[in-house]
């Protein structure tokens, strides 16, 4: 189940190859764990350790090119790459890159250039003092940026990606109802955190990469703190926001409680959140823009948080392309998978809400089930 | 209980100073989580998304300065770094690079050079293309490798680090003594993954970033892989190797048990590899080398699994420098912590076993709570 049929990749690097030849690339060089994945169906939560460079060349016509630790053989060797080169990684005098600069070199020609991706929200995996060894080893071939192609080809979803980020949805939400069971007046930020996390990998969740949330007096401080051991009191609002992991695809929603009655700004700040998801929910549609999403958000709430985005895209990664913000002109597509996360102010802090939908030729679904107005209490 | 004492971030500091006059670099520029929280105590799962560049700056007097998102604000300001200069991000015209050159340039003479760790097991966490933005705004200040400076003050670690990851192995060793509850012939193997996280969250991990294993009769194929839903059935050997978390330090060690009565080749494999951990650890006293400890393991087990190495450092990052190795002549110093992870082909597959040391004055001691030479039979 952890792959997909092996037409969805030759498809995807169908769709590579055509945009590589518009943008005047002769392969792709890929470092990271999504791209790699996204290309291979190569699944392994060994992308932890940081020490181990993997490599991925999509060239210009056929099949990816894998470059790759040994210990990475078996189980690439069970998705459809065939052609799969290894070293014996960690080598001190050359980890891979030789490998790498032979394995481009057949594939490139010598006035080739070679796209990496090098724009917003990508980083090379690789030491630089390697990629400075492989770029004068290639040459007189360039390495140049990837032309946005990898960014345009993750953000659009298939419908089995979509299933599965609905799927991880499913079992945040289920995991999200069972709260009531562990949090409550007295019990540890810290306790809820792990149970929270118990509660995820009882309903499916394979891992959970992500858990953030808070807790405070009327609202919390920010949205990213690690849990703290003090005690959830009367009139905290409790918020947790997980990107769980089911099939290697991310949900990221948040919810939040009061922990008893809430005041009214609280309950106002909730009903206030839920409206501009709503009002950002029916923003979106193919043709509207990310902006668009922002600024029908943006007006329900009359000023944000200052934390920046109203919302981002969503898949193989906890945050993807686009944001939701005003300078961002991204034209939403069917099939593209986004997050609605409006913030408030309010008297004891901020408050955040996030629901998670895909933009369908009608406009928008929920993957997530959506929260009520009224703030739940615990 | 996220940070150490100011005093030593403050003593850090001064460390990294004094090797960066050695090498003639006016600052240290930082993007990655481990390297930001060395020198700051910023603990946060934030870094899972990968939208936001972060940076921090050591300059050659004073205390590091940080140049973040104004999400990370708050909880940056919670730490003892009190120069935080921070942007809205995401900011697709600049994302923070105008306010990290100005911030360099106030800091770095024009004929200066500031260090980007670039070795070995490091990468930059910033798209290239700002890399390329950030190098054109400086010039002519350059932008060199760190001279190994980083990966020298992370591999040797403080009591205060070491009481951390020794946490880290009890709660590691109280999940595995649990696994007779979670496993057994019939278990499906991604069902014993999910309940032996949450053995490990019950036991007191923060979180659990990493586990792999594997099941198969005599053996198994990897140690990379993700787990299938196919039943464990008797014969198997079951194998779970976990990085948890506690309080931002890891640890990282396996287990193996047999499903019913284990085969004579199974039964000398075990006693082998446990034979070839205590010859690492006897090997293991300062001034020894990681080569040193590669070599005392591999002559027991008289040749390995191909996969590479027998160990490697631990710490803020599941797997650090040094690698055990024969290529890595790295002296081991009093505070380093190391796991000893030797290999052995079966009839069946491999059989991998791992434990995790300090170096002390007087040699090795384990912080795992060493296994017992005969396999564990569930």
């Amino acid at each position: 189940m952890n792959g997909f049929d092996r037409a969805e990749y030759a498809a995807r690097t169908a769709r590579a190859q055509a945009m590589m030849d518009r943008a005047g690339l002769a392969a792709l060089l890929l470092t990271t764990e999504p791209e790699v994945r996204y290309f291979t169906g190569f699944l392994t939560r060994f992308w932890e350790s940081p020490t181990r460079p993997w490599f991925l060349v999509v060239p210009a016509l056929g099949a990816p090119v894998a470059v790759i630790p040994s210990i990475g053989a078996d189980l690439m060797g069970r998705t459809w790459i065939s052609d799969i080169r290894t070293w014996s990684a960690p080598d001190l005098a050359d980890d891979g890159v030789s490998l790498l600069s032979d394995t481009l070199a057949e594939l490139v020609p010598r006035d080739g250039a070679i796209g990496l991706p090098d724009g917003h929200e990508t980083h090379a995996r690789m030491p630089l003092a390697d990629l400075d060894r492989l770029r004068a080893a290639l040459a007189p071939r360039r390495i140049a940026g990837d032309a946005g192609i990898i960014r345009r080809l993750r953000m659009v979803k298939s419908p089995a990606e979509i299933a599965r980020i609905e799927a991880a949805c499913a079992i945040a939400g289920r995991a999200f109802a069972r709260v009531p069971e562990i949090a409550s007046a007295g019990a540890s930020l810290s306790d809820v955190f792990r149970r929270f996390q118990i509660l995820c990998l009882q309903e499916g969740a394979d891992w959970v990469p992500y858990l953030a949330g808070g807790a405070g007096p009327g609202g919390y401080a920010d949205v990213i703190s690690p849990a703290t051991p003090a005690p959830l009191a009367p009139g905290d609002v409790l918020m947790l926001d997980t990107g769980l992991v089911r099939d290697g695809y991310f949900c990221d929603f948040d919810r939040n409680w009061s922990i008893g009655q809430p005041a009214p700004a609280v309950q106002a700040a909730h009903r206030r959140l839920v409206e501009a998801t709503r009002a950002g929910f029916e923003a979106a549609r193919p043709g509207a823009t990310a902006a668009d999403l922002y600024h029908a958000m943006d007006q329900v709430l009359g000023g944000g948080t200052g934390a920046g985005r109203l919302g981002h895209g969503l898949g193989m990664s906890l945050t993807e392309w686009p944001s939701l913000i005003a300078d961002d002109h991204t034209v939403l597509e069917e099939g593209m998978v986004l997050t609605l996360e409006p913030g408030i102010a309010t008297p004891g802090g901020i408050l955040v809400h996030e629901e998670n939908i895909v933009v369908t030729p009608g406009g928008a679904r929920y993957l997530s089930p959506p929260s009520e107005p009224e703030i739940a209490v615990l």
